[in-house]
């Protein structure tokens, strides 16, 4: 059995160039292979991960760069000239100082990293910035995804830009607005009758099939989680380079967060910020939580669940990265906590209400959680805490419409207005 | 009468600190009067605009400010450390080149602004923002506003997180996604039985009852308006310090139009960029198109109208800034255009089919004006063109439902999506 799937011929032309990369390791046994579109060791079927030699690299380098993740393309698997190619140019997104949540949650300094300014306003236009530059020196000529939506959005977005064809596969329960803003790139985008593990299986499936498909998620994983790095990479350097105490993240495959761990690892290591300690919080929707009871009962292996929550976005039942996210968070002294769908909603609401920034449930899992492990004492209140607000509050309107809305409608008089409020 | 309304007794104060601004000036007669919460000129009732004195400026004094519409605070009624207090810290967005669009109408070298990245998706978090900081200095204590929806939107989310008040006031017809991303925002709220021109002419009676509400497209108009000059600031650095040839705006007041054409004059004027020649286009919809009917029938008075368009962002049937847009479009060499909500919908579509970009209705007001009038051979094909795109299409996903969709929607069987394919 070879794990190479959907890897074109052209994959393995000498002049293949992805920057800093050197090689595929294998996260389990540590085995090394040459660069290419595999995903998984030969020799244990662990997942693989990209090996670097970044050579030295100098904060006056990275803020030269443009105002987008392409800053950090000395740390990337991509090539040097990778802000040539059209792209949706991503990142560097708003870190603002939360006070007036920081007091509600009685903390004393918070920050959100708002990702939703993105072009597709989630995070996801990150990992697929990274994974169309990767596919694109891999010969691949499809971009392509399973989706909770998010992804859909910005593979659908990205490959439209860049004159790629795409084929994105979705639960057909998605939320309508994560539905019309794929289907707008006029892509195929294909609903699946079935929940997003699914998807996810017949994404591994279609790979095999195809070898010039690229499934971002799938077989260029590798390359297209390194994306998630740069979040970390901005935090601190928007922080003024240095890394923060907390970080909360949402955790879906737990893919981000361990690259937000990977990140902070790096800037030390490469001298870029000094080596503070520093703790990652991994945050669950009850309904969709199988990493927060591994965490919980002490386990090191994830148990798949069904999803069952508002939290589309994060209902991934068989997390690829759980082990991952279990790791990071206890060597840094983290925890990983899960919230109901009624707290996720109190969060998005939290957040608006305190700072301007309207989140989607995914977003209100990370305000959730991060409430409730202050309140147990886990999150340290004297310590700074960073927010990973990673997904748009419009594309899940469903999650708050009951239960908000206008105050009044009343008819076009000023003493209607002083009645409706109350004067 | 006294044309001040909504004035504090605090707007008086001797340390008000609106940065470079140094009094207001009529637009009609050139009456000076001290900076104050005033909007109409007590001698000629003609609209007042902010005089400055900028003293010099320069582009590393620019370039080293903040990622966000603070850069150019020495060029707006703002006071110098702006940014101190919580804001949601717009601008600075995307400028993209767009080859694909290009292509696709024709030209030669084409640049998307795309203003969806900010913090509520629109541009009017620029010139909130400004409103915001200009309210504060002169003692109000409440933001509001009349709002054709993004507005209300950017209103509600920078009173939050500057914790204020907010009263904000809607047609209570508004698209569903506008009402709910600003009722999450936690103020008021109100919904109002009547068109955006109804619930305008209700917000200036009641800025004149209620002294300490700041409604910034209305007593403190002359500030709000101001940070719309952003736009064209942004344009110029991210071309690298100088003026496209051809811009096309979207019209609803006309305000945007008229101070992107005031920011290039005044780089020019301050030496930050070669004063190159530009033309200025405006873009409405036919269902409200009063300054394009003005343009076309060659008058300098602009009729209302009464709105029909699914562009309802745009849909301003009386234009506070008509005339002046006609002024700067017919001095540029500029036209005025208008197209069809069919139209309207194909611009979106092109737009995010080409590149990625997802706009809402106003947005596909500017693409199809610019195909029209590069069809017409009033835009040069030859010469650099930019376009705004100053919405998202998250908001108006109404306009584009019925025309998308997923290609299929199949079991999951590999078969099932080759045949969905095609294949
Ligand atoms: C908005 C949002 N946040 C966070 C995540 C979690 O990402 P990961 O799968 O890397 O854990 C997702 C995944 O889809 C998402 O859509
Ligand atoms: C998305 C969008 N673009 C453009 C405009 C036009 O702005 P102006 O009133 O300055 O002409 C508006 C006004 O609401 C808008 O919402
Ligand atoms: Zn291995
Ligand atoms: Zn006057």
């Amino acid at each position: 059995m070879t794990t190479t799937v959907g890897a074109p011929e052209s994959a393995h032309h000498a002049d293949l160039d992805l920057g800093p990369a050197q090689s595929l390791s294998c996260r389990e046994c540590g085995h090394r292979t040459p660069l290419a579109a595999e995903f998984a060791c030969t020799e244990c079927f662990g997942p693989l991960e990209v090996a670097y030699d970044f050579g030295s690299v100098r904060r006056e380098d990275i803020e030269a760069g443009p105002k987008s993740i392409w800053r950090y393309r000395r740390l990337l698997p991509v090539p040097s000239d990778v802000d040539v190619y059209p792209n949706t140019e991503p990142g560097f997104t708003r870190l603002i100082r939360a006070d007036r949540l920081a007091a509600a949650l009685g903390v004393r300094r918070l920050w959100v990293k708002d990702d939703t300014g993105n072009p597709t306003h989630s995070f996801k236009d990150r990992v697929v910035a990274v994974a169309l530059a990767a596919a694109r020196q891999l010969g691949f000529t499809v971009l392509a995804c399973p989706s909770t939506g998010n992804l859909a959005n910005a593979v659908a977005a990205a490959a439209a830009r860049a004159g790629w064809q795409s084929v994105v596969l979705i639960p057909s329960s998605l939320e309508r607005a994560k539905v019309l803003t794929t289907a707008v790139y006029d892509g195929a985008l294909i609903a699946v009758d079935g929940t997003y593990d699914d998807v996810n299986r017949l994404a591994t499936e279609l790979a095999a099939e195809h070898e010039d498909w690229a499934f971002v998620n799938v077989n260029v994983r590798p390359y297209y989680a390194e994306g998630s790095k740069t979040l970390g990479y901005e935090v601190a350097e928007q922080l003024g380079w240095r890394l923060p105490e907390q970080i909360v993240v949402p955790v879906a495959s737990g893919s981000q967060l361990t690259k937000v761990d990977k990140a902070f690892r790096e800037l030390g290591d490469l001298g870029l910020v000094e080596p503070t300690p520093y703790r990652v919080f991994g945050a669950q929707a009850t309904g969709c939580s199988p990493v927060s009871a591994a965490y919980k009962a002490n386990q090191d292996v994830v148990t798949p669940v069904r999803p069952n929550t508002i939290a589309r976005s994060l209902a991934i039942g068989a997390p690829a990265d759980g082990p991952y996210v279990l790791d990071s968070v206890r060597r840094t002294g983290g925890a990983v906590e899960d919230v109901t769908d009624e707290e996720v909603v109190e969060g998005i609401r939290l957040l608006a209400r305190t700072e301007g920034v309207f989140a989607e449930t995914a977003g209100g899992v990370t305000v959730a959680t991060a409430k409730k492990l202050i309140e147990a004492g886990k999150i340290d209140p004297d310590a700074e805490t960073v927010l990973l607000i990673t997904g748009d509050g419009l594309k899940t309107l469903d999650a708050v419409q009951d239960e908000i809305g206008p105050k009044a409608t009343v008819p076009p008089s000023t003493a209607a207005v002083r009645e409706a409020l109350g004067h």
